[in-house]
């Protein structure tokens, strides 16, 4: 009777099939930062919880890369997603399978388990939901590269952190057979970067601090021949933080020998040859390699491309939401993490309404009192105007409308709304798009949450916002993302930080700022304890170099 | 010039390669207790020392059922063979490739690297060797039966232990799955253990703890239908110990629920079913199950197999050496651990050669003073006498002559051949083979190194007992073994053991004798650190369960 709840016309016995098949059923699509945030915090006695994943652990991914050389091992990043939920009150059902397709007009979605199942036809299974959260994440972007795909390395899983492992040790061990010239050494000790973004360049440090600091004494004729590219089609690596980070980083790659090459795009893979374009003369080279890692952003899971299609989302590369996080066109859809990008409404598109609103005497000016009555809403229903303010050092919307109503007639100092429209004409120009990091997915996951926790609570007495269209507030203040800075480990015992108050931070204070933040940002108290004895391993013995 | 010296034609370079060529070339096939016993003793500055083996660590053996249930992680069993190395003198070069073809004729063996290396052609190489060392082991023997190799799991190596970690996982994730009945679940649910010997019996056990320490709290709908079988084909499991140890053991899996099915020979592994036959009555029946583990003892490598043919041992399981481990048909090739086993000389084959190195002065008869001069000799060649010795409780070979001489005419109290001959009769009785255990292989590549440190020191003066055809003596004493006792865990930290004077320990007091041994006899520090964090690790957080 365990899964009786997921099929309601099964529930033939009575109380308690009827109180369970009452409660609604929320099935959550995927495991990582947004899925399992979600789930630590939903309240499962109120619903009936169904997960699909096609792994059953959640990995702290931002510490992929150190698994890439053995600094950290895969399953001290690893926690199975039942032993995050087993505390809680409900019970909050498992499935390893693979979400194949979403069928939103009917509220079901497919499934297929990974495995062998030696059932027949039991390998395929139906959910119903009332509601569906699709935090299915993203995949490695080849931009349809020919041969990305076949001889490319990428690091989105734990699975592929492994395989990188065993592939650097893989590129030592042949280069060690005999035989082989010395320039064919050098082909199979040449590791190529693509792409220099923070996960990139974090690789290309490991791997250069793997090489010098343990594998030169295991394999120490071949130190000499090694040769790590990083290949970047934008002008600076790690161009997305601040430039004193990206040329610090540049320089330090200069000075222990990684070469990175700006400018240039990867046309082409082949088993033997990467080859690619420069931007300044668009003339093509080819270079020999021994592996290549492809770290250049994210594409679309094909289950989410399908239901784009389906809901009309099509030429996007993620799912739109609104601010709710609610996939746009769905009304029982929610998605969070890389899979999903909230679409932002313009505070212009709507203007004429927020003055009808604003205006509640209906005289076609607003005093300073119904602007001020209204403040707080347009503040949390357009955060875009929360940045504008701090960008152009305003203390608040006050002062934004200080010149329109100085400019204002007579003593009354009311606004028209062409005057009102004038004070926020540059307002949606700091709109931007989150970041898809974990930072952003694990607070959309804590966001959803908490809606669906006080659900009832909120019909009731509804906290978010005024509504501009329509009547009466929003149930939810709409999902505000508060950022908390980003790392950059650049290797050496070196890290790269980018805080909030625009405070930048280098060297190896901030490596340790990195080791503590990350063993206190882990998901239990067995990764956190297995983290830092890895750490403490890596130093006392070093990494380990067997190929497994 | 690294790889200079394995081909001598290349030596142009005038003093250091003449040096280099001087010294003979060992190679040594293989990186397990053998092998890597023997590179740990050899003296690497007195050799030009060359390994080939797949895999580029040394692994723990003995922990491998730990490994399959996350007692023990992978990684903290294993060490790289350049790490154990680095520190000797001499270098010993290693190269990550299989043995493909052994070439005694032409003092060469074949070797392919296991990797996808991306220079055309040069995945193959050849090496020379003036001593070859034959280390590879043994593989799974599937005795053919159909089906095996398809669809069961081996213990052998820690890939196949991580395989059924996975799988184990597997099984739990698949019976949680949506619409499957309760008969399909235990179905998945049947763990299937073929082999009753301390590898099986251990699995078992671990899995049996897996399940109800861990696995218990994540899956607590599905422990009461989990079930696991032991199918053993003699009348008993652990048959290779004390009878007392395999009664303890199967009245222990009979309380823990563990089905040990005793008698049964497995005749075909299809995707679904296991089918064994009934050695009492000849009856077949079939068990569905989730997942395998064949574990029946070895079988030979094929290089190994082709290598007996070449050098004419047919129809035998493993290499045949001689007492110094030395191929039999071959001058410069030695053979040890799984893969070899030493053809002991029957002392009654030589009667007649001992009798006549004895009698010194050609009397026909031998004088209790010339007995005296050969007995450490004769003990010293064949080992089995001293064996019988221990098993008729007497105290040396006088004691064994005792009758003979008794019996003898006069007061002389001399022995004719016929006396001498009586007096041994019974002593090959007391031969058998040593047990493909990592304890004789460790030994056997101690033995070795040994021999080869000190071949200049007993050329000259050679420690060897007389040889009883031909003059002089044999350079080296016998390889001999110590055995210095063996475990069997059997979960629910109680573990049997069998150490030397058939002491008998079992209980929860020798699991820590048997946590300290194994601690104690780690190949490095780095290992018995890991090794002892991962079973502090277990007691406090749990073996971890995600799919990996």
């Amino acid at each position: 009777m365990v899964y009786a709840e997921s099929n309601p016309n099964n529930g033939t016995n009575g109380m308690e099939g009827s109180q369970i098949v009452e409660k609604k059923k929320l099935v959550v699509l995927g495991s990582g930062w947004a899925g399992t945030s979600f789930l630590k915090n939903i309240d499962s006695s109120l619903y009936n919880v169904q997960v699909v994943s096609p792994r059953n652990y959640f990995a702290f991914t931002p510490l992929l890369p150190s698994v890439t050389c053995g600094t950290v091992e895969p399953r001290s990043i690893i926690e199975p997603i039942r032993n995050i939920v087993k505390k809680k009150k409900g019970e909050i059902r498992f499935s390893e399978a693979e979400c194949i397709k979403i069928d939103a007009a009917n509220n079901k979605v497919h499934c297929r388990s990974n495995h062998d199942i030696n059932v027949e036809g039991k390998e395929e299974f139906l959910l119903d939901y009332d509601y569906l959260f699709i935090a299915l994440g993203a995949q490695a972007n080849t931009f349809n590269t020919p041969g990305v795909m076949e001889h490319c390395h990428f690091l989105k899983e734990i699975e592929d952190a492994r395989r990188i492992r065993r592939s650097v040790i893989d590129c030592f061990e042949r280069a060690s057979l005999p035989n082989l010239s010395e320039d064919e050494k050098r082909v199979i000790l040449h590791f190529v970067v693509v792409g220099g973004g923070p996960t990139g360049v974090e690789f290309a440090a490991e791997l250069h601090d793997f090489i010098c600091e343990d594998l030169v004494k295991l394999y120490p004729s071949l130190h000499k021949l090694v040769k790590i590219t990083v290949i970047q089609s934008g002008d600076h690596i790690l161009n997305m933080f601040d430039s004193r980070i990206s040329s610090f980083a540049e320089q330090k790659f200069q000075r222990d020998g990684v070469e990175v090459k700006t400018g240039y795009r990867v046309v082409n893979v082949s088993d033997k040859y990467i080859t690619m374009k420069s931007k300044a003369n668009q003339e093509t080279s080819s270079l020999p390699y021994g592996m290549i890692v492809w770290s250049t952003g994210i594409g679309t899971r094909p289950v989410v491309m399908d239901f784009m299609k389906q809901i009309g989302q099509t030429d996007r590369r993620v799912l739109a939401t609104n601010e709710w996080l609610r996939v746009e066109g769905c009304d029982n859809v929610y998605a969070l993490g890389d899979c999903a990008t909230i679409n932002q409404r313009k505070i212009m598109e709507d203007i004429s309404d927020i003055f009808k609103v604003a205006d509640k005497d209906n005289s076609g000016t607003l005093t300073v009192q119904e602007i001020q009555n209204i403040i707080d809403d347009i503040r949390v229903r357009y955060p875009q105007v929360e940045v504008y303010l701090k960008r152009k050092h305003l203390r608040n919307v006050m002062d934004l409308l200080q010149g329109s109503l100085e400019s204002a007639q007579g003593k009354t100092k009311e606004l028209h709304i062409e005057e009102f429209k004038a004070a926020f004409e540059h307002v949606d120009s700091q709109m931007k798009s989150l970041p898809a990091t974990a930072q952003v997915a694990a607070q959309q996951g804590v966001y959803l949450a908490r809606c669906f926790n006080c659900m009832h609570d909120c019909e009731v007495e509804p906290e978010g916002p005024l509504r501009m269209k329509g009547s009466g507030r929003h149930r939810f203040r709409p999902f505000e993302y508060k950022h908390f800075g980003q790392f950059a480990p650049l290797g050496g015992e070196q890290t790269a930080a980018e805080l909030p108050g625009d405070w930048i931070s280098i060297g190896h204070s901030t490596q340790w700022l990195w080791y503590s933040v990350y063993a206190s940002k882990q998901v239990s108290w067995r990764t956190r304890v297995l983290v830092m004895f890895d750490w403490t391993k890596r130093f006392t013995f070093g990494r380990d170099s067997s190929r497994l």
